[in-house]
Parts: structure tokens; sequence; C-alpha cells
């Protein structure tokens, strides 16, 4: 039996901090190959490895090292199967219209798109099933004998994985909640990597404040805990009647991995109790896992019972930083429930998203 | 005019991170004098500078250096006007009790007495007041010609300083609080040095869980907001009913300064607004201060306007430690009001609030 | 074809920070089973599990989760093929012996028998032909039809191996090196986790000592640049004549990874040139690797050309832990070369070495 | 008897990290008045608060806040009694030649003149004889009846203050040195904030490099230990006869003070023994302190005997950051001595150092 032949893959951003790792995720994926790598005009026509100031733990993969940079444009783009886009917001707009408007899947980190009601916002050990409205999409395109449609899916905002993630089972197993607030401490390496997070600003110190990150996992976490809507074509978003959603966000001396601090209220009375909370959370496994994406981890969420747990250092890499991990579930009291999660945010909080996204889209025969 | 005559200063746990910064601080005091230290038989007959392993990155006193240490008895103290106590909690019960119960005036970091009826639990910027009661036990004794009573003064848990402080003002100017949550992000010098927090878990990563903490910010919260009962020798404690508290807390590598995201709701409507609450902030002036206190800070709490502030490396030692600041204050969507507290964890929230204390002991007559 | 029988390994010191790294490299061994843990009385007869305050960023293997830890003498291990020893230098001295004298393969990162004269002490990309010595002895008893006897081998000193492994090559291609300078910057594992560093220490501040650790890299790296004797039962070793050493050692806010800044003088002139130096380091190639050992890096020196490298967060992992990562060769203005050498201390400075020279000691039929 | 005139200080660069802490010391100085503030035309015009982003620990002098900032120009500092630059190193050269060429008196922290043949590189606990052929040059004019001349004194690198200072006292004591060699651990302050070190290079990390500062080290070193030439209007700078020079240079996660790691061999025998070296370096009286300048501390070298000091967190504020500290004094087995320094980088080593230096010209009546 013949190996499947692999999807071609780009990646747009390749030189900053989320393409690096798109790179790393790709070098020896299983369904894709590292095909064309997209950077700014000054990186353009340079091999990768002189254009990209690497600043990863692994190493630079060989496989991407002479890759010829080009610039961030349809024709450079075309023949991929999908791309990945780790572009800034700045220039993230034109560039991922031109390729998805022209017919390429694509699949973005950038916040660009994230609001639209055709846009699949996703985690994806959350929400895979809002990728049916592409699929539908897509279907009813091939059906009419049109040329298969582009489209983009976008990843969540990384301290958005984090909150959703342990929301997902507990509204599935116990019905809607009615208030949940989340305080996080986050890692430095989602600020990136140019500048980033000034050395100055995280020697012995607290950053209380993240731009635009509290608004984004207030008004996101309201889109991916929604439903598809009865003509598959969009989302019947939570309102404030649904959900409420409260963040404090602050930047702390970690390298990888967002803790947050999580308290809930159930609408549904009596509330589940800390045991039954936990159970629903080890009983959880997700849509990618059950599809048979490689990447998706077996326990999308594991529960520790040790007090001081979890912790960045020691459990952000847990389903190669696929899973997210719960600890310190107890009462609360004011809500019901209190916990603090941990997910690693340039895994399921960002490229590692993507990736899995991606193989869902190879999984549902989108690409 | 000569000089006054100042007050015999003795510190229990001379040689415990908390004893070494009472004897920073009773250094050059107008109004004590360092008389007496007391640590474990291991230490006593040494010499203060011998038997310390000095971590305070302000110099050891020269003054303190050659006191010989002695036991933690009434025997060795009972000459002292004062007694500060920087005691771990598995012996302060006791020796405390020895010494109070003899005559002696007693301010302590020892959790032991703190939930006791008759024992003011105190921030000095925030209730001094309570302190009536042990003013109103004096008096009643000496107007029945009785020997002046020893008595014990508790200083409030560190992280619960930083949340007391900026809700005092705002129940003074705006009535009641229904519910307040707090997310802590605490430095490692309130953990202590011996051995403190290993350095394996303060780099690169957030442990979240201090034994015991949480609970004592929901309780100590109750007690501080409390007002004096209308005997005079109590206090009124809040209820569930009244202010429904809820903590989550971390230890983050920072050195000294608590950071905290609190989120709170008023029991009056309409709420104030955000500016009505900063002016609120701003506008407060504690009894410390008015009392004439030497370190009671002129502004009890800092407000702070730009985005990314309070941070423990910059904001710490506002108003020398004894100021709480406090910095994004915004609406909340699920309660009234957010904000960031930041605390001096180490100052107001330890040894500099029992020399506060101290000072207004002095100013009453209480000595 | 049937897989070959493994070797059983019992680790003492089990539940230490060099016991964990131990288990987790036996884990999945393919020359090694974990057959035996042991630890001190405290936590004889529980399940590893229930004993160890795991404090790996890896799991804990589950292989060695409920194996019932034992007391560390002769009579449990016995039944061991290979005994590694993570023991704490103040109870390694008496265990280490009964195991050995009883007729075990011990391999110990404890320093006690390392200045033994008959006691290969080794780092495993550098000297294993010191093994020979030990080989001698076996064949010796084998060919008087005596019982294979028990012998001890040493694990260098950590901060010793990251000096020593760029040394060898140097040595064997220039000849000796006349003055080596060595100042340090070393990671706080080295340091263990009961208590370790303490996190106060390592917070915005350096420790500017190693308790005893320069006089080991002085003389350390005189019995490992050696070689063996006439007569293969001991080691000419190198005198302040043959090479002077000097270390400065200090202890920095690193999680794992010794920086070493080195400066060397050579006693044939003309002494090599830049360019000379970082051939013979990129063209060394250790005997364990030529051995076949599995750990063994086909690189064992890695050689950087960037200017700012290396760095312990970005090549600490290289070959997997067992190289060495070299940069920054350039002409000494006193000496001839100054360069720096990142070496992983867990892994090629402690418990890495020992399953290497493990592999080795099977690969020589030595087991 | 009337308060004397302040001299009127005008600051170039005020909006950098050197420029903040020149304006920190101004502040309330007994010898200056903060007069002028200069930066790029980008902040000219604003007053000083609305333009700086103050990133120190100590808060914004009031003095300083509503001063309105003007460019770098003669014109806009002609009426200043002395200037002190904080300007980067590639817009300095200019800017500095304009305003003393133009008859003002120079302090610069920054590169460019450093190595002018009539111009003092000074440590001002060190060598501020060197200001001798200034003092020859302005009485020379005045003597001719011309106007007092403009000059320029350069402020030394960071790390060449912490080696050379404890140098000067065993030079002066025991002679020539003919070898020195130096291993800095420096702090991230000495790299500035706009953008200074990522925040991902400093956590869990060291950089084993600094641009251009080992060979300003090594340069510097032979300019500060020369002696004024017999014309009195410059340096016999020492040669590589004189003194050899090695330096290795990396950034650590400290926020303020560099560590080195020093060794050295003197030229005379027998060498002086480590008590000697010990007394020398507490008998030291810097001339500056003997001049009476307000600032010099009384004991330039601190001498520690505990086995693990000094460190950075708890001696760098030492004389308020005037001293050097130095530990660790022992025998190497290379050269003679060896030792570890810790100097405040931004004290002793930038503007600490030309705020001394510029108290040193007015006590010797040169503004």
């Amino acid at each position: 039996m013949s190996a499947p032949i692999k999807k071609k893959a780009g990646v747009l951003g390749a030189t900053g901090s989320v393409g690096q790792r798109f790179i790393l995720l790709l070098a020896n994926h299983p369904d894709f190959e590292l095909f064309r790598l997209g950077a700014s005009s000054r990186s353009a026509g340079k091999k990768y490895k002189d254009a990209v100031t690497w600043k990863q733990t692994d190493l630079l993969p060989e496989n991407a090292e002479d890759i010829i940079i080009t610039e961030c444009t349809y024709e450079a783009f075309k023949e991929c199967d999908i791309v990945f886009s780790g572009l800034d917001s700045d220039v993230a707009g034109d560039i991922e219209k031109e390729l998805f408007t022209n017919g390429l899947a694509v699949v973005s980190n950038a916040k660009n798109y994230r609001r639209e009601a055709d846009v699949p916002l996703v985690v994806p050990i959350v929400n895979t099933d809002h990728i049916d409205i592409v699929e539908n999409r897509v279907k009813a395109a091939v059906a009419k004998g049109e040329k298969k449609p582009g489209y983009i899916i976008c990843i969540s905002n990384c301290s958005t994985a984090g909150l959703v993630a342990p929301l997902k089972p507990l509204v599935e197993k116990f019905g809607p909640i009615e208030y949940v607030t989340a305080a996080t401490l986050q890692a430095i390496s989602g600020a990136g990597f140019s500048p980033g997070t000034p050395g100055i600003d995280v020697l012995d110190n607290i950053i209380p404040y993240i731009s635009g990150e509290e608004e984004k996992i207030e008004w996101e976490t309201k889109k991916i805990l929604a439903n598809v809507n009865k003509l598959g074509d969009g989302f019947d978003l939570l309102t404030e009647n649904d959900i409420k959603v409260s963040a404090q966000c602050t930047r702390v001396p970690v390298s990888d991995g967002h803790t947050e601090c999580i308290s809930l209220k159930f609408k549904n009375r009596p509330a589940p109790s800390v045991e039954q909370v936990k159970q629903a959370l080890r009983d959880y496994v997700c849509d990618a896992y059950k599809t048979g994406c490689h990447s998706a981890p077996k326990n999308s969420i594991v529960v520790l019972e040790e007090d001081d747990r979890p912790q960045p250092r020691l459990d952000r890499n847990r389903g190669n930083g696929y899973s997210v991990t719960v600890g310190r579930i107890r009462e609360d009291p004011i809500f019901d429930i209190k916990m603090v999660s941990l997910s690693h945010n340039t895994v399921i909080g960002a490229a590692g998203a993507g990736i899995l996204i991606g193989e869902y889209l190879v999984a549902k025969n989108l690409l």
C-alpha cells in the first residue's frame, strides 16, 4: 500500500513567532508537506535559514532551511492545498482575503476575520463542528457544479482556548453557564519576538494588562460555545443573556503556558457537584480525536488532583501541548465552581490549533 | 525641648523573614528603641549578626548587630513596652499568650489569634478603629484601679491587606459590597526563607496554590470590614449575607509585591460609576494618618490611570510600601467594577503594618 | 529474531533529582529494564508514585509508578545487572561499597569514589577508554576462573563535563594544554530539589559560589584527561606541571544547562588557529558513538558560529542533551583561545552520562 | 550664610535609560539644579512627563515633570554650567562636539570620545586625577586671558568600572598587574529600554555575548590605569607589555548589578598574600571622597568575607551604588588572586559616575 499523497502546505508570516511554530509542527507531518513560506518583501528571495531569527527550543527543521521565501500573494501560494497564516493583524486582512477569495483554504491565527458571521472560530478540541458551515458551503457549490470555493477558518485567541476548553464539556453535560470569570497569567511567548515583551518588564514583575485581550476572551467565548444555526450557514451566538463573561488578563514571567483562574455558575439548579464536574471533564472526548486526527489528544482535558497543579513548567506539554490541564476544582463561595486551567499558548492556543484544524479538514475531505 | 523617651520594643522570631523586616523598620524609628530580640533556643545566647542569615536588600542595621538573642519568654521580654511577633504559627500561640496574659502589648503577624472575638485584626490604613475595643478594655481596667492589662493585636494576612484597602473607602462611600472576587499573584517573599519557595518552582513557572491563603482572605475580609459592636468589646462580623468573598491565590516569580485582580458588586443600586469609584479611592485618608503616625501614607490608596499599571517592580514602594496602588479601574461585565491592586506584602502586608499599628498605639497612649 | 534480553537496572536514591532523571531515561531504554528502586527507609515499602515528589517536565513513566521502593542494600539489589546511583554523598559511600564489593556493577553520580586510583571517572563522550582498567580487571579474574568482580564507575561533576568535553579533542589533535580557566554560570537543577536553591536566591540575583565545585573542576579535569597507565590498572594523572586549571563557579537563574566561559593555552608553539580549533571540535567523534551506544551523539561537540550562542534555552537539548555545544571560539589576548561551552547538566553532566556509561558497559560485555 | 548657588545642569538623551537615571540623581542634588532636558525632535516641545516612558523603581521627580524638552543643540543648552549626556552613540558624536567646542563642559556616558588622547575616561572612585589634564588646559587658557574652554569627560563602560575599581588599589600598593581576566555576568538594565534585551532572552536563559563589550573592557582598562603624562596634557597609556586584559561578557537575568569573576597576576614577585590584597582594598580611599564630593563613598571598595557574596540583589546598593563590592578573594592556581566583584551598573557604571564626576568638577572649580 502506497503512502497517501501529502497536502501542500503554505505558511504566511513564516519568520514570525507563530510562523516558526507552524514550520516546526509541519516538519514531519503525516498529512502535510511544507511547500511555500511567505514573509514580507524584506525577506522574500532569501533562504528561510538566512531570513529567520530562530527562537524555538527545537532546532530549525532541515527541510525548511533552504526554502526560498516568497511574498504573501495568491500567485505565490496558488498551488497550496492549505495555507496557515501567522501574519500580524495589520497585514493579515488584505492578504488572507486575496487568498481565500481566489479559492484557497486558509487557517489563520490573526484576529481579523474572527467575528465574521460565516467564519468558524475554532478551538479544535472544542468546536470542530463549526466547520460544518464550511462543509455545507463546499458541498453546495460542488452540487451546483461550481468550483470548490475558498474559505478561511480562524484560530481562537490563545487565552480563550484555555477557558472554553473546560467549559465545553460542562455545557454539554450540565447545560448553560450563566456567569464565568477568568483571571489569566499569560506567558510571554504569546507576545511574539520583535520585540515582544521587554526583558525589564518580566524580571521580578507582572504586567497587569494585555491590549485587547479581555475583550477577545469575553466575545470569542460566546461564539465558540454557540451552536451552528438551522440553515447551517452561521452560528446562533450566545448573548449577554445566555452567558456573561468577565476576564482580567496579566502577563507573567513564564515562557510558555497560560494559567487561568476560572469561576463559573451554571444556569440550571441544582448545580453539579465538584465530583460531577471532574467526571464530566475526564469523560470528554473531542470530535477531532474521534475523527482520527493525528495530533488530537486522547484526553482533551487532563484533570489533576494535586493541590498545587497545574503548573506551567510541569504540565504545559501534556498531550504534546494539545491537552488543557485543569486542577483545583472546588466549590466557589459566590458562583458554583472554581478551577485553574493551564493551556499551551503556542500549541492549542495558536499554531498547534491551526495544524489540528488542518488535520480535521483533511479528514473531512475539505482540502 | 528634650526628645521624647522612646518605647522599648522587642521582636519575637527575630531571625526569620518577618523578624528581619521588623528590625529594619525599627532601626531608626522615632517612637521605638530596639530592646530585645527573641528566637529559638538554637540562636539564643548568640549575637544577632552571628545567628541571622540576613536576606534583606537593606544592610543589617548596626544597632541590631550585637544584641544578644534571648529565648521567647515573658521573663526575657517583661521590660518591653511593646513586642512585635514574627513567629511561625506553630509556636506563636503559646509564646504570645504567655506574654499578653502577663501584661505585655503584643502585635503579631501570626495567624493564631486572628479569629478571636476580642482581638483586633488590623490593616492599619483600613481599620485602626478596631483598636477601640482594646482602648476600652484598658480604660476600664485603669478606671477600676487595676493594672493596665496586656493584649494582642493581629496583623492581617498579606493578601487580605491588598484587597480590603481599596474596599474600605468604597464601603464608606457607597455602602455594602455584595460580592467580591480576588485572584492574587503573590510574591515569594511572603513564603519566608527557610526554605521558602524553591528556586525551581519560581523559574519559568507559576504555583497556583498557597496553603490556607484563600480561606484567610475570605474570612478576614469579613472581620476587617466589620464595625465595632455597641458594647465596644468586639465586632459585628459580616456574614455571607453581608458580603460574599471568593479568592484564588497563586505564587508568581516576583520578589516583593502582591498583585490582585479584583471584581466587586455593590449592594445599593445604582452602583457608582468608574469615575466615582476612582474619586472615592483618591479622597480616602486613613485614621492612622490623621492621628499623626509617622509611617502612615498621605495617600493610602494611589490611583493610577496608565493601562499597564500597577506593576510590582515599579509601584510596590509607593508611600514607602504603606500605600496600596490601584489601577485599571473599569466596568465589570458581571459585577460592577474591576480593578487591579498592588500591595507591598512585607510592608503594609506584614512587618510594616505591625510597626504602623505600634505607632498608633503610641499615639493613643496605649503602651 | 528475538529481541535481546534487557539488563536489569536498579536505581539508588530513586526519589531524588538525579534518581528521577535515571528513571526517565530508563523508561523505554533498549538495553535496560527498570527493575529495582531504592530510597531511604522513609520511602521504602511505598509505591514509587506515592513516595516521590515528581519535579520533571516529562511525566512520571507508567512503568515506574507502581514499583515498590526498597531500602538501598545489597540484598535488595543483588539480582540487578547494573545499579545507577543518585545517592547523596553523605550516604553514598557505605551503600555503594556494600554493593560493588559484593559483586555488583555500580555507576554513581556521587563524588565519594571519584578520586580512587582504580576507579574510572568518566564523561562518556570523552574518556570511555578509562573503563579499560575495569575490563582488564574483569578479564583477569575470569581468566583465573574467579567470579566476575563488582566495580564502580563514577560520573564526573556536572560542570567538569562541560569543560573537558571541548578540551579532549584539542588535546588529541594539538597536544597538551598548559593553562585552562573556566568561569561557570550553572543551572539550579544541579542543586537538587530538597530544598535546592531557594527561590529568593535566584530571582533577580546571582550566587557567586557553589560549595566544593571549583575544587572538583580543578582536580577532575586532571584525571579525566589522563591516560590509562602501562599496567592498565590505573591512570597517569596529570599534575600541575602538565595542566593548570582555575575555575570560578556561579549559580544563575537558569533551570537546566551550564554555561562556561573558557580560556586555554596550548603547550606546543605555534598554537593552532581559531579555524583549526573549530575544525578539530567538529571532527571529533567519541568512542561511545563508534561503539554503537544508543544515546551517544553523532556530534559530541556542536560548534556554533552565531555571535550570541550557545544559549541554555535554545541549545541545551542538542543531541538530546548528550552533545556539548561550543560557540564564540576566538583568540584570547592572554592565552591562545577563548570559547563558551554549554552542557546539559542533568544529561551529559549527571544521569544521562550514567546511562551512556551503562550502554558502553553493555557494548563491552562488562555486565 | 546663604546657600551656595547651584550649577545649572542639562541632560542630553533625557528620555532614555541613562537620561532617566541622571534626572533621578539630579532631583535633589546639593550642587546641581535641573535646568535643561534634551531629547530627539520627536519629544522636543513636550513636557517631560508626557514624553518619557518612565521605567525607574523610584518615582519621576516632581521638579522634572513639567520641564519642556528641547532639542539637543548648543543654542538650547548654552546657559548650562554642565551637561550630562545619556545619548546613544549614533548621535552623541556630533551633538557633544557642538557643545564642547562651543565652550560647554560635557560629561558623557557615550563611547564616542573615550579613546581620544586628550579626553579623560573616568571611573570617579578610581582616576579623578585624569581630570588634571582638563584643569591644566583650563588654567592655561585663563592664564593667557582666554575664555574658559569647553571640554568633554567620558564615563567608562559599565563593566570596565567593576574591573578597574578593585585593580586600582592593588596597582597602587603592589605595583603593576601583568595579566587580568574578567568573566562578566551583566544586568539587563545596561542594555537600555527601547527595546533592550527581549523578555524571552532573559527567561531561563543566558546570552553569552554583548556587542563590543569585551573590546571596551580590554582597551579602557589600559587608559584608566594609566598615569597622566609629564606634559599634563594626556596619558601614558598602558600597552600589551604593561598589562594584558582578557574579558568574556554575558548577559544574565538580573535587573541591576554586574558580577565579574576576576583573576590577576602581579608583575612583582613575591605576589601579595590574600590577606594583603584584602587589606589594600579595605584601606583604599578614593580622591573624590577626600575632595569632599557628596556622593563619593567612604568605602570605595567593600570587602566581604562570606563565601556566597557579593550578590546583586543584596549588595548592589552599598554606598548608594557608588561602592564596588568584592568577595571570594582567594589564591588562583594559575595567576595570583581570584575574586568576584559587584558594581551597580547604572550608578558607578553609568549615570552615577557622571554625577560624581560633576561633583568633582565643582570641587575643583572647573565649571
